[in-house]
């Protein structure tokens, strides 16, 4: 069917979403043809000036629509404490908790000897370069509490140890979370780092 | 963050679609910016075609870029079956499993009294129109076996009872499935149209 291979290819490209499948690609299609007005148009709209628009932040690694994003030029940020995450995923979600109020550096994903990921193919060099001419006091290595993210840490730690002072989220119980269903590393974790109440 | 209130507009245009939600957005969104050149500036483009020329065939209901459809277009698919389907994707399915040669009626959803969906809502007035019009020997009723579906197969079976061969997709065990799994209706149904071997 020549005259529907437009069609055809949205839904292919669609597909390839991560968290889409062919199924769902063929909904979401349908479901946009027929509203047209209301979310096709405005979708393309969107994409087309967020294709244009978007860019990595030279300073942090963060998305935003400016060479220097958002959080690096906002002054009230700059308190001293940098919190290193894998990726901008990770940052959003930081964000969202709205918990912390300092400053990012996304490295772009971790270490890994399998898929030969070293230091340079991350931000590493560049963290190294921000604490020497930031004024920053303080590290805070949120990495993902997987093998890969913990390996990074490390890493990390041992490159800036004495320069500046390094923390790391707790690990625990997460809240809402039942012994019953966590695993044996969550449950000696968040025993061994008991508090006193 | 007032520069990322595109990426943020894009993320929940994306949320809104069936099968994604807040989650599966931001990575469909962060993968798409990352691939930009790949596949957000393309995704973009297709989006805008198919927003200005998908329209639903005049004649079946199909979603084509042209007022009468490819299939309705096609003089070898006028062999006189016409397949009457629930929806577009009801169409593509039987397309996609290339068994049957004719032409559809999609009617753009099912009767119903909750709803207040009446036969005028749907494209049933049209549909008695086609049998009249146009050669049809034979109508297959392929609407979903829920009740809706076929209620609103039994409503258009009395409308053209005597004017047209009328049939209907066989019910029984589908290719793969295990009894075990089958719901009582689908076995009962197996068991009553058994066939000889």
């Amino acid at each position: 069917m020549s005259s529907t291979q437009d069609i055809d290819a949205l839904i292919d490209m669609m597909a390839k979403l991560p968290g889409l499948g062919p199924r769902s690609a063929r909904r979401a299609v349908l479901h946009l043809i027929r509203k047209r007005a209301l979310l096709l148009t405005p979708l393309a709209d969107i994409m087309q000036t967020v294709a244009a628009t978007a860019r990595e932040c030279l300073n942090c690694g963060n998305i935003g629509t400016a060479d220097i994003c958002d959080i690096c030029t906002a002054n009230k940020r700059a308190n001293g404490e940098l919190c290193v995450v894998e990726d901008v995923s990770d940052l959003w979600a930081m964000e969202r908790s709205g918990v912390f109020h300092g400053r990012y550096h996304v490295l772009g994903g971790t270490l890994s000897a399998l898929d030969a990921i070293g230091p340079q193919e991350l931000r590493i060099p560049r963290l190294i370069d921000r604490i020497a001419t930031e004024d920053v006091t303080e590290v805070i290595l949120a990495l993902n509490a997987t093998i890969d993210g913990q390996t990074t840490s490390h890493y990390i730690a041992d490159q800036l140890e004495g320069r500046v002072q390094l923390t790391s989220l707790a690990q625990g119980v997460p809240i809402g979370g039942e012994l019953d269903y966590l695993d044996d590393g969550t449950i000696t974790a968040a025993m061994l780092a008991r508090k006193k109440l």
